[in-house]
């Protein structure tokens, strides 16, 4: 439940480059709470989204990008607005279940990593204990419901041009059941709740800010043969060129 | 609503000492959610607490040392638990009014102030816009109201000696009320939601680093020509002088 | 708080004519709640709906019926979807008011009234202390506020023929902020919570009895020498003259 | 999820004595939110709780009578308030479920049972879908939680004589878990939320006048020969001597 997030820190100051693992997100929270906004935030204030993608050291691992692959008849209905992709069965996929375990393993064998952060980002990553204790620092992205919706219907019908009749009937027999049931209860897990979504820069600086230290310290025992512990956060710029990878 | 964390700590990086301004933050809550927990566990943490009480860096500001001298009446309702402390009238007593305001001339005109941050710790904290717009970062520890009032019963009558159904008739009949009316509806401000209390460490370490941040970005300033006041235990690192700038 | 209900009953059953007060139930509930829905099913299960408006026993008064009249400026906000229907002092038009007040009136000073039950209906229904002294009965149609966004957008657009954007943007100003800060407060005053809407036959049919029992005891003291003026379709059975009093 | 209480109501008038099936409702909430308080009060404003035991038309059945008997190990930690009370496996005793399907099976079979209204009162009363199934009517009494924690720790330590850091314990370790994961998430399933519990007397009379209903058109029955449908409630006397037993 706690302590981890400091723990962390000091371990990555203490010990050497071999040892270095990353520092693991858990990000959730409703359909449209601002889940991906607020993720993308960070990566943009870390300056980590100017980066080119294989250098990063900060990523984000997004469950909407694991869907188990659909079936044809499943497609079928997705496109109808009638399949229900908030349901753990259906959300997990077996890719992204692997990922992970990938990560579990790593950590297990203490085997390094490239990224210094990774944030993972969707509605059920709380949900299942082995995963969950992955995380160091868990976060709740908390917006009502009915926010929540006015953002999905703009977004669904905007951007991905769908019936708005399609969109309500699939919010109210998929997504808000399954928000109900399989993600609300996990919110008790969370470490941090962050309320609105990704205008509250307030609560996103602050994990910034944590995230920036995490890759000063990285950085400061590469340069300096791992004597330094404490910097200021955002004297490092996105652009440095000293990275080892 | 957003951002003065980080314009904060850049304004500090950037300019000399006579702007220097404290960091302040509010923290709100329930009775019993934790509100003082936290706040001396980020003292702890920061290790402020063994620094002596004139040499802090960072202090914490409680609305309950400032209620109102209570009237001998009150102070007899008070006694047998009839006296409403939780009412916006009883707990903002003009010393701790006072005491704000001068915080606010102070940021008004520019003027330094001893602290780096102040941690400003009450149920009613939120309420009042003139004083929730004094702070850079409003956290709001929450805690479900059946555990605030086990945690409440057992502290007042454990170290307070006081009846159960005393205890329990003042709740019901002041605190739980005050509580829905003045403090509940101001959670919707905070930035930053911390479940649980004092045992959230992930999320009290957060705070602890970016605080620590903070005193750096001092400390930085102070060495590099400005007066060296006050320094945290943990700020004294030989690697400090080796920094960058 | 309570027990009016049953005072009434009996005031109805042991009282002749000229003290016949009607029985007087408040129904509030957020935006698209089924306020109006549950008011009329309860019309239709009384066979109220197919009596001659004159002749009813039982009136629904909707406070969105007494919307105060709109000045041309406002008007023009409203097709806009920019104007706030949801403060007070918009909602309790004067004519509502003073409707209000007619009836309050009547009852201070013992005079009759034609209807039997009246069913008031809004979003502000329990808002003023004095106004809510008025019901003997309080329901509280709760319904989440996402599905009941949901329900609006659908009317708003379907019904109403209004832009998506517009709805949506006058919900999230005006009707969402509203709701919480005048609406959802005064649920505590609820005697009875209805969940889900219209659709909820169990907790209607609850109310329409309780109408049908409160309509019998007037029809039984006007057999009884007092003048027959309109019965419902369920009341004309052929037990009732059979009825022993 | 709705209709069934009109329609029970319509079916015993229609019917004949060898058809009558007792109404059966179910009334949930969590621990001293009032529920056994309404049912007792229910049956005192029925005048039933004056009748015999045995010729009672009312009859209340709590979950609490038939726990499922302790093991000697289970009774040394209840008595150490270390024992989970609110668990599903524990609460639902053989006994009772013996009991449900027995009425079951007679609802099935169209057998007589001998009261008219049965109240089945528990915390767990609408967790199994089989059992909520039984009810014409579910009622949740819905208590804030410190309200009911307040309750419970006035009951448990006067009238059951414990101590109050065992009383908080047992509150904190198990009832609170266990409501907020078996009994909470049924809320969602009640016809009628009847807030504060049993000083909620308008919708405690509203039950009771739809009993008062049941009962009469079951005596109008046997006492015309089944033809009498609609009579006023409160004209017969709990203790009229000729009901048929």
């Amino acid at each position: 439940m706690a302590g981890d997030s400091e723990t962390h820190l000091k371990d990555r100051a203490e010990n050497g480059h071999n040892t270095r693992q990353p520092f693991l997100i858990g990000v959730s929270g409703g359909t449209a709470s601002g889940k991906s906004s607020v993720c993308e935030k960070i990566m943009e204030l870390l300056g980590q989204n100017k980066i080119d993608r294989h250098q990063r050291q900060v990523v984000i691992l997004s469950q909407d990008s694991f869907y188990r692959e659909l079936t044809p008849e499943q497609k079928a209905k997705a496109l109808k607005g009638q399949f229900n992709f908030d349901h753990p069965g259906t959300l997990m996929s077996e890719e992204y279940a692997h990922l992970l375990l990938i990560f579990m393993e790593c950590k297990k064998n203490d085997l390094p990593l490239l990224p210094d952060v990774v944030l993972f980002e969707g509605i059920l990553m709380f949900y299942s204990q082995e995963i969950r204790d992955l995380f160091q620092m868990k976060l709740f992205v908390d917006t009502d419901p009915d926010t929540r919706l006015s953002r999905r219907v703009l977004r669904d019908i905007g951007e991905r041009g769908r019936e708005l009749e399609q969109v309500l009937n699939q919010y109210i027999t998929f997504v808000k059941p399954a928000f109900e049931e399989f993600c609300l209860p996990t919110k008790k897990y969370a470490d941090v709740i962050i309320p609105r979504g990704a205008d509250n820069l307030v609560a996103i600086n602050l994990i910034v800010q944590h995230i920036q230290d995490i890759l000063n310290v990285g950085v400061t025992k590469r340069q300096n043969g791992f004597q330094d512990v404490h910097e200021s956060p955002r004297q490092r710029q996105p652009s440095e060129s000293s990275r080892p990878h």
